[in-house]
């Protein structure tokens, strides 16, 4: 109901503008979840015209991202990274993670994001959908085959797990652990998680 | 200080010193972490002598798990596995994981004593600490091998992360998924993360 008085199509670039569109698409966001929210929507209750929330956000995954005030949006992330070869996907998607994780501006909003979806439910349900929507039908399109996305979901699952030990809990010694160790031992998992499948050497003890 | 008037070596098995001991003991993990917490210490506050500690017990693990009110205590179920062969040990750590979590007695404690975790500094303290002194060193010393214990953080991570994602997010087709699936899926890449090393096959287009 909020700037009933304003007309639609406003220059883009106001502050002001671009801030009653963020409040209104996170609540919408955290009243709906992300599957209930529409561009069109949100732009109707912000009294500006879509395209001007496509101009400034991109996508619906963007104004998720900017709404939950994310420095760095895990699905943006991740979609940079699935355009580039699937042999080294593995080692791509786990640096890209630790990178925004540790990196000064954004592990703050991140932390506070998913403390907050592993707290309320609204958060959650909109962090989960996200994921559904936006990453692991992505990551699964990237793999192909029939069970790409129980494929997908699992090494979501994992990335998720490195994330909480090594940031949330910080369980040693995978907290302190350096980047590029990280990516050498995280990496094979992940690839077995994306691959779906055992990979048993002649000589293998296992 | 309470129960000064009580003699030490009460009888054990009296519902009263039990709760006592565990006001106590939960009170001291989370004032001090677990590596703070002594048998003898609780004995002492408690008013009991720390042979029924031990009795009641059986371990600082399994006092911690009681205290922490877990119908299944993460640390047990975790070296009970440990005890059965290695080949299968990923299925076998994946299902009793899911059998606690899914388990209708198990699955609440579990559930209080994680999102708690996640969200107060000092169960989380308790809970690191606890995984870094009862569950990693015993991983890494069933599996041997250098770098054991950081294989066995990288595999508590994984466990960590299906946990999550199936039962705190709830994210799909992971969180619906049949729990003979689950573990199908799951397995090879805590395999892999367990032996620390990847598994390439000839045809292979990773």
């Amino acid at each position: 109901m909020m700037n009933k008085t304003r007309g639609r199509g406003r220059p883009a670039g106001r502050t002001e503008t671009r801030s009653d569109i963020l409040a209104v698409a996170r609540r919408r966001f955290l009243a709906v979840g992300y599957d209930g929210v529409t561009m069109r929507g949100v732009a109707e209750e912000a009294g500006v015209d879509s395209a001007l929330i496509s101009y400034h956000f991109g996508s619906k995954r963007g104004l998720f991202g900017a709404a939950m005030a994310l420095a760095a949006n895990p699905a943006e992330i991740l979609v940079r990274e699935l355009d580039g070869p699937l042999e080294s996907l593995p080692d791509r998607l786990v640096r890209a993670v630790l990178s925004a994780w540790d990196g000064p501006d954004s592990s703050g909003s991140l932390r506070t994001f998913l403390e907050a979806a592993l707290r309320e439910a609204e958060v959650a349900r909109a962090f989960r959908e996200m994921m559904e929507r936006e990453m692991i039908p992505r990551i699964a399109d990237r793999l192909g085959g029939a069970d790409a996305r129980h494929r997908a979901s699992l090494a979501m699952s994992q990335i998720a797990g490195l994330v909480i030990a090594r940031y949330i809990i910080g369980v040693e010694p995978l907290a302190s652990m350096p980047v590029d160790e990280v990516v050498r031992r995280v990496s094979p998992a992940l690839r077995t998680a994306l691959a779906g499948r055992p990979r048993r050497a002649h000589n293998d003890r296992w």
